[in-house]
């Protein structure tokens, strides 16, 4: 099993280009002709919909770009039937050599963390058994609750040479409210940034990079020169 | 429709009681008969024996509190089939008389915190319909991202007489690491809970209280008075 940052590295090398196509499909957007052949009388008939759009962009991008991201709110959106699709479309992306950020910005402790992250790469784990739930290669989550939030990613990433992409600085206009505020010498995302690079110092392969991702809004860039700074061995993922 | 701080602030007087009951199904430690029925051949299986747990807690709590709170990751660790098993906890719980606070911990911006409030309360909607997803009475959020990532929940609750728990210092032993940095004057936590009780202000009822919650840890009761200094007019979730 090749670790994240192989992984990662060598699907951008093979595409030529380190671009990320996000999927954030809502009904409201999709092409007329999709929305009349399902109809909306049903989540289950916009899931299927959500779905169809979400394969046809990936079979279109998918020898051009090495990693794609869906957005689990649009999904989640269409209750279980969008969950269904959302397995659907993590499937065909992987079946296709892309690389799959779930974008789910997770958070929570201890075992919920945990069971989140089973979800997320190998599995949920019953009676000495994997059940496959969403299968991603990395997912987004959010540092809000410190490092007990952050570790079991990291932990079961690493399981399954997948990775971890970190909330840092994001680029909406309330960003600043919590994440610029001074906290002694920098600001609260520079402190962030601190832990990501620390959580990711353990993790660096042979192409200089780690398991860990940040989020890095690019509004400013000087900003982002100085995240660089700060995480040299880390992805950045910038929406 | 009563809003939520009225009808929250009735159901702890109808119980005696501001208990909240946490449902976190892990199949671990489900009975064993229970899992012997079953079995754990699949997630359909697992999700079917979490639900039939949860639907009999709740058919022994609801006389006795007012208030659930089933937690998503262990219904999301089932895969779509976990949604299912969480929609039909919900409905019975609501169908007791039990107010819902889905424990999702959910934060991003934009059409995306929409999507996820769409899907917590009223329902997605599509073609001038809405089409129930969770509808939960409340749902904990992750202030990280700002006020951006708050406001979706807040209007979206007042809709359907919903409320809104906001993370604010929670009881886990990383929860120091960003939340008691010291920013300026008090910690982050603190601005925080500025925050929190000013989006509060706006929505308080006859009873005092308003639409927003927040969640705090009570390991240490000083920061449990000061918090309560802050936030005069918002529920507490203490874990």
């Amino acid at each position: 099993m090749t670790a994240f940052p192989g992984r990662l590295a060598e699907a951008v090398r093979r595409k030529g280009n380190p671009l990320c196509v996000g999927l954030d499909p809502r009904w409201d957007a999709l092409p007329e002709s999709l929305r009349k052949r399902y109809g909306s009388e049903s989540l289950s008939a916009i899931a299927a919909s959500i779905e169809e759009f979400c394969i046809r962009v990936l079979d279109l991008v998918a020898d051009r770009v090495p990693v794609v991201k869906p957005q689990s709110a649009f999904f989640e959106s269409c209750g279980p039937a969008g969950m269904n699709a959302l397995q659907a479309v993590i499937r065909r992306a992987r079946d296709l050599g892309l690389v799959v950020i779930l974008d789910s910005k997770r958070g929570d402790i201890a075992s919920t963390a945990e069971a989140y992250a089973d979800a997320a790469y190998a599995g949920t784990p019953v009676a000495g058994r994997r059940h496959p739930v969403w299968a991603a290669d990395a997912v987004t989550v959010n540092p809000y609750l410190g490092r007990d939030a952050v570790e079991p990613f990291l932990v079961r990433a690493r399981e399954v040479g997948g990775g971890v992409f970190i909330l840092v600085r994001t680029s909406n206009a309330g960003a600043a409210q919590f994440q610029d505020l001074e906290c002694g010498d920098r600001k609260l995302y520079r402190h962030v940034a601190a832990a990501v690079a620390a959580w990711n110092a353990g993790t660096v392969g042979v192409c200089g990079l780690g398991d860990v991702g940040a989020v890095v809004g690019a509004t400013r860039p000087t900003e982002l020169a100085e995240l660089r700074a700060e995480m040299p061995a880390v992805w950045f993922l910038v929406p």
